[in-house]
């Protein structure tokens, strides 16, 4: 079968020095472990709780910065775009293009993404049926993508909760394209902390071993040194120095799940 | 008290002149009942859900329909805006910037409308809380603007469903704003065509009804001649010729209600 | 038209004096406002949270009350039934037969209440959809009952939440049978307080009006002369001196949409 | 580790010749791969959705033929019960007295399984949080049960829908009892069917394995050796031809969780 796919960093971009830490630690411990790593950062966190919250050091740094730690590690690297005009640039320098969840029926953005020829990660909305996503995978297609990922990151059910409804796993699969578990927004409860979301760290675990044995090509993860001072999400981020045993404990999962899922 | 506040068109803009027939005949409709009227069409709309799906003008020639009308009517005219760099040039013709629900989370688009200091209509996106309208509203205040307005359109409970919860309607005039309820957006079934959002006109007067009852400030209705051939949206709006029906009924509701709600 | 129903009174039988105190100010001002009055009160809580919450004096004492109170106050009363042994005795008692939502489709216990040719009054569960209740309906038609109410009390759309969609009205009238709504327990947050459920009183008045402007035949109510001190569902009880006032308003509305909902 | 214990059989008993067979071939598969089997079949189902639908032989001839069973082939059985009247004569047959989703809140009902010594089954209710269950445990122990086991079903997130929250396996797991999880429950769409509820058979598989990835400590599963001819809940059910080969991999799984979850 495939090697599983990981696709983790920091929320934020916060310093250069912190993100090459992140991205280098994973690149070994992939290495080691028979993974296919690419390394996430957002430039902008354009939708954040708080209008005072951290956003991340913009687009021309943003991009700057992940365009030396993929040259300099030879690391693919991923972040999420928001507006059609910072297609053109993320496209030179990511590897893939992430579409986030609210922004997943936004047509132009799919659109101006899908004909960069890179390959596009769509989140699936909170607010959105599995099968739904067809259409989602149809607009990238007629705009020219053959290379379409999905995320699943939680349902909207019910006020200030989400709920990982595991058959979205199989269903999304079945529209042809990889299906990666966001185990880190998943455990997410938006506005849960009044003036920003908090999060679930405890349930990361049982959660990503229920989609890793429900089936899934890849993992999205949220990494971080110190996630209690983490500028974006650190209720929900996984600490730097537990991703190497949950991913072992999530691999000998995988192998005894089996190819057929 | 104050009158009631009606924004009402079609969905999206088709030709200037059933535009022009939808506007005029609402605006007598309003000036014989004594509501307040904003006209209201899309030039774009962004997240429909197929890419094959009528999309209206653009921005250049629906923001020119949408002038023309406004000035040969003398009738104030609402958009909606879906990326910054769209928002100069709306906010040059209309009279209140409106943000679609699924981007009323988006930092960016919400300080750029305020920033014009137009008011600005945000819809509760269908993934939020009543309560956590706040920090949209937040973001505005701490953008400059002291003229938003909030609207409900349904909650994301269950696939392929939206419901409108009543309580919404208190809780957010709590949060100091003026709250229109959108009659017609909310008897959307998401996706339930396959291809498309179904809708069951059939609610649109119980639900209305429930809402003016409860206590608004304003409604938001997609209007249209011959709803059965409306390229947008058609499965949810209301007939032309039945609405002073609605709203004859929905004043008397007003009226029995009373100021204090 | 009809006149509007209304069963109200305290949740549980607490002592006799109240429960006459409660029954005859309500029967006071029903006649006053020509309302057809129902007494309601629990003889047994079945269900509560906790098993050290007040269960109310049981079925032989309770129907005993219920029984005295009918017959000196000239009132028509309904009360809650749990089990099929219950029904015999509660209907040489009992005007109308309650069923509660959690049992709603226990398929004996709507059988036995059918067979006593008394009116028969099922609250919609919190986990059936509102056109579902179809079936409840022929469960209790097949058993020989041609008088079913429905009740609309909040459905179970995330924890610790209930949401009352109003389109369950016209649904459910669409059955054939007249339908009430609980305008206390559709405030209830189950389990919300821990090992017992908390209410939101604040919101009984705007959805009542907002389900009268749908379109109601009857109201259900939780009534009490002082709500903080009741041994049952206070925080979502209406005080009893606040009841006319909310009547008068509610008949105001009903006047006001008129015969056609 | 504890072995895992399967609870399973047709969902009703149909002819003791049926429930023979899947009982007697349960036993053998699950002594092989060192499981611990509890049979199960309903006597009655109490809550079908149509009053025309097969219930099941009753309570005598039913715990007749379970004691049959039980006695011949030396296999502990469960069942549920409904009414306080069924209490006695169950518990003494049964090894596990099993309660609804639905009655799972039905004071009298605990409590009187609680007083018979024998383990109590509580299924969680569609309606109720996981960590609410905690009332329901206390209600158990205040009536004298020690021996709790909690079963995940689904939760009721939008109309005709389940939602298996998988963060109720840990969340309940911490209140101190042993978590089973209900593998053909979890997929059944209630009403789906119009007069019936469906099921869609092929995610008990998918949701099984993230169940027992999750961390479990048993697994219920309805079980038919023809499920298109099964006279409950077929949709919904294992082939009995298929079990072995989805408990054979769901080990596996257990095995690379290992015994901290």
């Amino acid at each position: 079968g495939q090697p599983l796919l990981l696709i983790g960093g920091p929320c934020a971009l916060e310093s250069e020095e912190l993100a090459r830490a992140v991205a280098s630690t994973m690149q070994e411990i992939c290495a080691r472990l028979g993974i296919n790593y690419v390394f996430k950062a957002s430039f902008d966190k354009a939708n954040r709780t708080s209008i005072t919250s951290y956003r991340g050091p913009g687009l021309e740094a943003g991009l700057a910065t992940l365009a030396r730690i993929r040259e300099d590690l030879q690391v693919p690297v991923v972040s999420d775009i928001h507006e059609v005009h910072q297609v053109a640039a993320a496209a030179e320098v990511l590897d893939i293009l992430q579409i986030p969840a609210f922004l997943c029926r936004q047509t132009d953005l799919l659109s101006a993404a899908a004909k960069t020829g890179k390959p596009v990660n769509v989140k699936k909305g909170q607010f959105v049926s599995p099968w739904d996503m067809k259409n989602v995978v149809n607009k990238l297609h007629e705009s020219g993508s053959d290379k379409v990922m999905l995320v699943e990151r939680g349902a909207s059910f019910g006020y200030n909760n989400l709920v990982v409804d595991m058959r979205s796993l199989p269903v999304m699969r079945s529209l042809g394209c990889p299906v990666i578990f966001d185990a880190t927004h998943s455990v997410q409860l938006p506005g849960g902390a009044g003036g920003s979301s908090s999060g679930q760290r405890e349930f990361i675990a049982p959660l990503t071993r229920a989609a890793m044995a429900a089936g899934i090509d890849g993992l999205f993860m949220e990494i971080h040194p110190d996630p209690d001072k983490a500028l974006c999400d650190g209720p929900n981020s996984i600490p730097l120095d537990q991703v190497e045993e949950l991913l072992t404990r999530l691999l000998r999962i995988r192998e005894a799940v089996g190819d057929t899922f």
